[in-house]
């Protein structure tokens, strides 16, 4: 099996580790964070500002490109990697995710689910055989089991059902994987009920996957709730395989997440809070940059930070071009953000071989564990 | 004098030549393209992007910048060059071109240009020494004389009177003048006439200035009558002078002034055509990246181009991404137009020097000259 995940250092006090991923496309040092490619692109990047930052594995999405430009072309220009010229680990998410949150646009039955394009309406289908399909014709390193999430605010018994469902999607997902140079992780749901948690962990395990995610969290429950499933569930999980918590990526959550023995973490967060004109400072804090203040402001976004804008530009510049909605605003954010997430994670990985996370975990929970 | 041209090389066959241009910020090979920087920043580039492709010089845009951020602030952060970072020489037009354009928000006495914002309907007032003051604040190496650009259709009756109050408005811009470390182009007028061409260029040599423009030309005349006009009043321009056509950027019109003895040009036409979709391929013609045929074309925008965008894309990515309006395409077909003229702009140079300019003129106009 072309995978492998070795376990590299250990945290005295909390479960943080640090671990190396090896993948068809080359290793990965976790806990690491992955940059979202939605549309085979991480918004405003080029493969090589990517690579400059550190970023060793980006996500490709299984929903988007389904439908544009379809995963037929993209296997016809020898997929995901070939098309896009990245020769780092990829994952693809299952579809899952987006389909479920097209309501009223999708109707679910055991079979998969039918659903209409937010871009023309037109009619797809996606099963557990579809996304392994799609997923093996864009041919990422990881591929996710197709999973429903349920809204957090869904009653148990639907979310139990869903949470059933799922599971025995799971084993038709590895049925029909046939690809030897992928690996599937299965995902676990049960919404905010510890006891469905317990039982989709247990589910997810006996299938025997290389590694296991972490979904239906960060769906709008609210970060407390969050991280009672989290912390909940994250102790369920087998020390020897890794641990993705999806769709998180304040900078914050990541700490706590890595304190907790997550491994792998995505967001489109940096990407997205940067094309809104927002930065995080020194401090982690999000930060807008159209404060009147920074009309005048010479300093960079963060004054110890190494990255690109912050090495070349003032906020003052970088005010103006956000407010004239020039592309190069976005791109310098973006840098910024996305640096930021890198550097953190790099930091964390270093604090955990030196055993001193506890106190990089201090610094952004204030000793308030 | 901080300024000097120095002609280095003079084609045989045609009023072609090379040159250097030297400013306080540094020297510029000519014949040169200079790209578009309007609002402070050319669309899509960082700076270091810029210098990679060979770019030596960049345009600002006065009134731009004198609507946003104002110039006053670009004057406290220490001028253009050190607000955007950009060590290289700049130059900056009078603002008279856009305020022209303003057509029905505009109101022209022998002072000046009252004009309402195209952003918000704020009244504005733009006159020689507001020209020369807001460039002066600027701080651009090369400051543009305050002209009233008159439409090409208008009569010839108020085409005199309109150049000859730019005439009157050229006197009032030198006295202006304050920093001797920026020089000011003074702009030919007289649109389609001739008679009145002579005359405007006459008049602004007796100003004596350091180099010199042709303006108002492509502003919707049709290219006949613009090289009409061009190669009539290009050879009245003393050969010691660095000679300017104003807003020319395609691949033929190029070539074309190179050989009437023109050594500056500028224009946004490759940043625009690119966030349109649109590249120059190898023969410089002008190509859309959404023709069908690209959906799965593996080969790059150009086969012999050697810029990012061709050296690690294919047309059936970049077609996606900006099929998808993805911040990734407008940089990379950017990319690829500016590198085409910067590429052309050296190859011109060098058969300047080879004395095998007239053979890549040829290869433009299929020996029609």
């Amino acid at each position: 099996m072309p995978f492998s995940f070795t376990i590299t250092n250990r945290d005295r006090s909390t479960k943080a580790r640090t671990g190396t991923l090896k993948t068809p496309h080359g290793e990965i040092a976790t806990p690491c964070f992955m940059p979202c490619g939605t549309k085979a692109t991480v918004k405003t990047f080029t493969n090589d500002e990517l690579k400059e930052l550190g970023c060793e594995i980006i996500l490709g999405n299984t929903y988007h490109l389904m439908l544009r430009p379809g995963a037929n072309l993209v296997a016809e220009m020898g997929g995901l990697h070939k098309w896009i010229n990245w020769d780092r680990p990829m994952l693809t998410d299952s579809g899952g995710f987006q389909v479920f949150s097209l309501k009223g646009l999708r109707k679910i039955t055991e079979e998969g689910v039918t659903f209409k394009s937010h871009i023309d309406g037109s009619t797809h289908f996606l099963s557990p055989e579809e996304a392994i399909g799609i997923q093996e014709k864009l041919g990422a390193d990881i591929m996710m089991a197709f999973d429903e999430c349920p809204p957090h605010d869904a009653d148990k018994e639907y979310t139990r059902k869903s949470m059933e469902r799922t599971h025995r999607w799971l084993a038709r997902c590895q049925k029909a994987q046939t690809r030897k140079d992928q690996t599937l992780f299965p995902i676990i749901q049960g919404g905010l009920h510890l006891d469905l948690r317990e039982e989709s962990a247990k589910a997810c395990l006996d299938a025997d996957p290389f590694g296991i995610a972490i979904g239906g969290v960060a769906v709008g429950e609210g970060k407390e709730e969050m991280w009672r499933v989290t912390d909940f569930v994250a102790p369920l999980l087998p020390e020897s395989k890794p641990h993705y918590l999806m769709g998180i990526g304040e900078p914050d959550d990541l700490v706590r997440g890595v304190a907790a023995g997550i491994d792998m973490f995505d967001c489109v967060i940096p990407t997205r809070l940067a094309r809104h004109g927002c930065f995080w400072n020194i401090d982690g804090v999000r930060t807008a940059i159209d404060k009147p203040e920074f009309a005048k402001d010479q300093n960079p976004l963060s004054s110890k930070c190494s990255c690109y804008a912050c090495k070349n530009h003032s906020r003052s510049y970088i005010k103006h071009l956000m407010r004239e909605k020039e592309i190069l605003g976005a791109r310098l954010l973006s840098i910024h953000n996305v640096n930021y997430l890198m550097q953190l994670m790099s930091e964390i990985r270093l604090s955990i071989a030196n055993n001193t996370f506890t106190s990089l975990y201090d610094r952004f929970f204030k000793k308030s564990r």
